[in-house]
């Protein structure tokens, strides 16, 4: 029996959220959550609101306005959606500015310890902060488990941290926090993890997990908009021993003394810089504001139950055409987005534009579908197994115009 | 003769310049250009774009937007303000990252060397980075000038970079760069300065000054909106021997190949960390795109005058009120803003306010009017000293609600 998507879209109790979000263009499909989130249709008006504060601020300074409590604001309305406390976020600067933040700081908390151990399929920008880091810290090296090791080998009581990125951005397995954050501390070690890629999709329990660092990004399932501020995450337990990497006056303990010796502000917000992004985080700061309103269970359960659907649907639909399941079957092992493979990966990609299906590319073979349990809806599974059956059914990606985009 | 501050408003060459920017409230004059700059009338389009494009991309993906050269695109339009050239300036990040970017490289193209050479007064969040960096370079110190000493006397075979504030924040003193940078170079070390109070208010050549590094804040002179990207410049002839000290995706040799290995991209790109922050990119580039049509010469003069006028005016109209004038006389030595003195310098910047005249206040002495070449008119600043010198020569700052903010 077909599954009944639009039965589905009935029953769900999180229909009324996607009205919340711009819909794009009529009939287009838009799966890249994973690299940018829909724009909540209050964005506009968060903006404008900002935009006269500017204006009025011709009258009033910083000072008046609610600008700079922005990072430590936001990070209360983030927590719940990642299983932090209150107290423990501080969003601003990139994800990247944030992985050296936060695995610096752990760095610093194991002296003497002389490896950061990671995978070798994190995602670059964490391995390239690890490496900048390990560059500041003589004696630390890097070790990368394997592609399929089990980075829980490698952990021993060398180990400072165990640096990883939560979801594979190519097959969207995801890691069990909780275990390997368990792991990591039985030899001592401390556990960071980059959320960018579950953050908004998947159930995440920092603190039920005993995680010790998380950071992530904004733009991704939290839907902040393009470019969005990262944030970071210390379980409030660590905070206080925690000894700042980079160093800034909105991260000092009285930002207005203006004192020569920086002493670092207490808890969370000492993981600060500079100046907060205002406009930026006045459009995040929307998009939280419809999470707020979110029944984080049930949109998890959804996000889970889109990619079930979508990964056994494309099986059937496909089953002759060449394509594989990348990603892992059962949700609790999957990210944010399900992945399938194809040798004509990244032509299909273009195939499936031209027919109203935004996916996305990773090399080698990977397509990427980001599902986001916010506006998303079940019949949008249904119509993308029918577009994405066809083109490979009928290799419509074999044509004179995606021959470029061609492997072979 | 009194100054006729409307002539002069009529023979100013920048005088349409400032319908660019929004008024702001009737009859309140604001002088705090040193705080944020104003906003100029095309920020709203700009952001309304980048909305639709964030809307649009659920049809296509970052990779159809101009979103991604926006750190080099923008550093191109800042260039000729600050005297660089195109292709020495990326955008992105705070100004406190910027620091800690520019001085850590400073420092990786001096190794043995072992001073960091600085002023104690120079801005504190350019003390704190460097504080953070000496951390992470064993053996290398900071040593600072006192108030009032010379930074060159401090400048041996031992120093790797003399780094400092363009313009005291509280004076408003403007230092030399061209000799500074020169005498930095007679002992090998290099030069790094932070232009956030300088750039956009002064005439700064750094190629001709022959400057090493630059970083800076483009919230303030710049008009860039309230918590905007800052920037780091880089002279071109040392680009390619800077090894970043925090390494991105977003400043990789090929950042689309996803390699598992950091590779410095070419030139000022490798600076650039993480992903763009684009909606704040949109509104300082509706800036720098005022500033094109710009005649920087005539900009420059018109803003020394104002200062001149300003100072010159205060002396006149309030010399036995116990006002002091803290900024140095001449143009050519002065920063954006005009500073002043006052034993009850708090406790006028509020009354001023009441009066319409919005000012900064830093301890524990100084009144801060920040003046901008693109939106002030000359009659503005025979408006401010006539409020200015009602409330000192009446004592009007000696009222019982501004008890709170008086200092004796």
């Amino acid at each position: 029996m077909p599954t009944d998507f639009d039965a589905l879209d009935r029953a769900d109790p999180l229909t009324d959220v996607a009205a919340r979000f711009e819909p794009g263009h009529a009939g287009v499909l838009y799966f890249d959550a994973n690299s940018i989130g829909a724009m909540p249709i209050t964005a506009r008006e968060r903006i404008e609101r900002v935009l006269d504060e500017w204006r009025e601020l011709r009258r009033g300074g910083w000072a008046e306005s609610d600008w700079l409590d922005a990072p430590l604001r936001l990070g209360d309305k983030l927590a719940p959606i990642i299983g932090a406390r209150a107290g423990e976020i501080a969003v601003g600067d990139s994800t990247s500015v944030n992985l050296f933040k936060a695995l610096g700081a752990a760095l610093r908390l194991r002296p003497g310890r002389t490896r950061i151990v990671t995978e070798i399929g994190s995602f670059p920008t964490d391995l390239y902060a690890a490496q900048a880091l390990a560059r500041l810290f003589p004696g630390v090296e890097i070790v990368y488990a394997r592609e399929g090791e089990d980075p829980r080998t490698l952990v021993d009581a060398r180990c400072a941290a165990l640096y990883l990125s939560h979801v594979d951005y190519r097959s969207a397995r995801r890691h069990d926090l909780a275990a390997l954050s368990a792991h990591a501390h039985t030899h001592g070690a401390l556990s960071v993890w980059d959320l960018s890629h579950s953050a908004g999709a998947n159930p995440i329990d920092l603190v039920g997990a005993a995680a010790d660092f998380a950071v992530g990004c904004g733009y991704k399932y939290l839907c902040g908009g393009p470019g969005a501020p990262g944030y970071i995450r210390i379980a409030a337990h660590l905070q206080q021993a925690c000894d700042p990497i980079l160093a800034g006056w909105m991260g000092h303990a009285d930002k207005f003394a203006f004192a020569p010796d920086y002493a670092p502000a207490p808890g969370i917000a000492r993981q600060i810089v500079g100046t907060p992004a205002v406009i930026a985080n006045a459009v995040f700061e929307a998009a939280l504001d419809v999470w707020r309103a979110v029944d984080l269970a049930a949109a998890f359960a959804k996000h889970a139950r889109l990619g079930d659907l979508a990964l056994k649907s494309i099986a059937q639909a496909t089953a002759a055409a060449g394509v594989s399941i990348a990603s892992p079957r059962a949700a609790g092992r999957r990210g944010g987005f399900v992945a399938i493979g194809h040798a004509q990966a990244k032509a299909i990609v273009a195939a499936l534009e031209d027919h109203g299906v935004i996916a996305s590319y990773r090399p080698p073979d990977v397509i990427r579908f980001g599902l986001s349990p916010l506006y998303h809806r079940y019949r949008d599974i249904g119509a993308l197994v029918e577009r994405l059956a066809r083109i490979v059914n009928e290799r419509l990606w074999d044509r004179p115009q995606y021959l470029q985009a061609r492997t072979t």
